[in-house]
């Protein structure tokens, strides 16, 4: 074999320069991202200055709009994500989310999002850890006590983000037993609903304290799942209801607006219920009736402290409790329930029901609208919804 | 100067098929993207087979969960999006989106966004169109008429995205012209609030049907604006808002679930205002009321072709219109309706409010609520409103 020509080779190195120029965006001085992309510098310190070069201006628009205090904080938080849709690696069926890019089938699911994180935000630290929280083993790895920025202390808050009962109820047990704030979120089988909710051991429900059917009769979640069968998945849903998870989330850590306790979303018909979720004091979860005395304790000794003179005010310093907007709650139709309940959504039906609105009787020229005044009543109970979810 | 060593050219050659693999993905055999990283192969067939290397499989569920009839029909409309947030080039304060990355920086708004989507979805055509919609002689090429994989038929729904009050004119004007169903989404300036509307000319309000303040009193926008002060954004609302108008667009598309004429957000309570839009008879917009009395003379010919001793049913086939589901408004604060008004937002609260639901007076140890029977009225009517802003 002859030796190369060095013609040869130097066109060669001009391809490969083009198609590497080309693969990295031409004449860029950005730093590469690890998919050879050129990305943006890091940034020290957020600025609110209204340049083009600035990515955080926009965000920082809300100290000026009187919304955030102070959002730099921001930077000082550390959340732990659990589950980004089952533990495995990305194949083509995940990529109907923008989440994970077709380049990086084969990669497990928490590396591939770290990387697309990593990429859009350099400023932002990205942890990854790979396991199983369900088995006892990995149980005790579910250290969230020690995740904060801050040396020995735990994270801010945990967000919910697995698809099984198995995993939310072991996130549930480590949350109370930590005493963590977390969020939980979930979306239907059908893909057409969804839900958050926040969970604050002893002041709200834990997940224990309304069981869902499949937990409350202690069946295999297996059987439950047809074979061969795969779970409707819609990107709409998933990013509306990630959309509020990650709303809130800020909003509980930047101290704006108001947390919802639960805050469901169905599709359909655009419907939003909203509700306080109170712990149950005969829940089955040790920690989280612990919790619950450890916080009427508090409160009681709170109210012990207050001036004799002041007004009886309980429960002062939960932030994110009750809303003062209206709430209105309706009943799902059958099927919706039942596949909320097997896909381990809190059942959204609850006893006393009322429409807020009915529709007018004769349509109306202009955009003003007239209640009714006459609100029919729901009825459906609570238990009348079990007995109905036992009898399928 | 020496002729370079030939060892040294082949060194060069590995290291740059090194950088090379490594920007695209190492080992891969898929097609490249334009951003030169590997894509997947276009579908020829939607398909619903349970298998990792199909990306639409989790779609197709939606078939067998009878929540949509035929999901591949999809791939037959076309659908108009105007507007990636003004024209112009991508700039490093847009990457807190995710629809716009870093090496992209210099690009065309549309063009950057396409080419995201393209790598994204290889199976959707994309075409661009770069220029501004509001002068006459680009209003004369918005041509939506001609847009749809049907030769010479027109697109099947423009998306209004926006983000001033004259664009929205200009489309509102087109699609009047045109008969166009669209819908119109916007975020508040203040990023906390939002809202898409569904307009269907002649059926429901049209953008100037209930005029906002800006346009009712023909003052410059650009008078309105601060200067050297830009608007907050949060990407969370933004894909909240988008997340509604998607998910109603694929409602309307797919002819599934039930479609909202006015869908609002309220970040901060996360509360939900929805409601019917009417057409105003008087409307300034020639084209709205020539559509108006078009419709008008369809509903009467549909009632009078009715079999007598069928039961009258007005508006039989105006499968979107009001929704079956509780409806509740409630004000907003009064910043909050400024900063509305000036960004273009129908005006949220009207008259004839009530609060649908009463926090209990006492805790309640389980997840059951007992609505109050007494509702609070709210009582503020949209003159008022009107009022208020015009004082401002």
């Amino acid at each position: 074999m002859s030796n190369p020509d060095v013609g040869q080779l130097q066109s060669r190195i001009a391809d490969l320069e083009g198609l590497l120029a080309a693969a990295q965006g031409t004449g860029s001085s950005l730093p590469l991202t690890d998919a050879g992309l050129p990305g943006r510098a890091k940034i020290a310190a957020m600025s609110s200055e209204v340049v083009d070069s600035n990515p955080y201006s926009r965000l920082m628009a809300l100290k000026r709009m009187g919304i955030v205090d102070n959002y730099e904080k921001i930077r000082d938080y550390t959340v732990a994500v659990v589950g980004v849709g089952g533990v495995g690696s990305v194949e083509l069926a995940n990529m109907n989310r923008l989440f994970f890019q077709p380049h990086q089938a084969g990669l497990s699911k928490v590396d591939a999002a770290a990387k697309t994180l990593a990429s859009i935000n350099p400023d932002v630290i990205f942890e990854t850890h790979n396991y199983n929280i369900t088995t006892v083993d990995h149980f005790d790895h579910f250290i969230i006590s020690q995740g904060s920025l801050v040396e020995g202390q735990p994270v801010d808050l945990v967000l919910s983000c697995v698809d099984n009962f198995e995993a939310r109820m072991a996130i549930n047990k480590a949350c109370n037993e930590l005493g963590q704030t977390w969020f939980e979120s979930g979306v239907s089988e059908n893909a057409v609903s969804g839900h958050i909710q926040f969970l604050v051991p002893g002041e709200t429900a834990c997940f224990a304290c309304a069981p869902p059917l499949v937990v409350a009769s202690n069946i295999d979640e297996k059987t439950l799942k047809r074979e061969g069968v795969c779970a409707a998945s819609l990107p709409t849903t998933m990013g509306i209801v990630a959309g509020f998870l990650v709303q809130n989330t800020l909003k509980y850590l930047l101290k704006f607006g108001e947390v919802s306790q639960y805050l469901g979303y169905n599709a359909m018909v655009d419907f939003f219920p909203k509700m306080p979720v109170r712990p149950n004091p005969e829940c089955d979860e040790y920690h989280c009736v612990q919790r619950q005395k450890t916080y009427q304790q508090e409160l009681a000794r709170r109210k012990a402290e207050e001036p004799e003179v002041a007004p009886v005010l309980v429960e002062e310093d939960v932030v994110h409790g009750d809303n003062s907007w209206g709430i209105s709650l309706v009943s799902e139709d059958a099927e919706e329930t039942s596949a909320t309940a097997m896909s381990g959504e809190t059942p959204e039906v609850v006893e006393g029901v009322y429409r807020a609105y009915e529709r007018p009787k004769e349509a109306k020229p202009t955009t003003e609208l007239e209640p009714s005044d006459a609100a029919s009543k729901v009825e459906q109970s609570l238990d009348e919804l079990m007995k109905q979810m036992q009898s399928l």
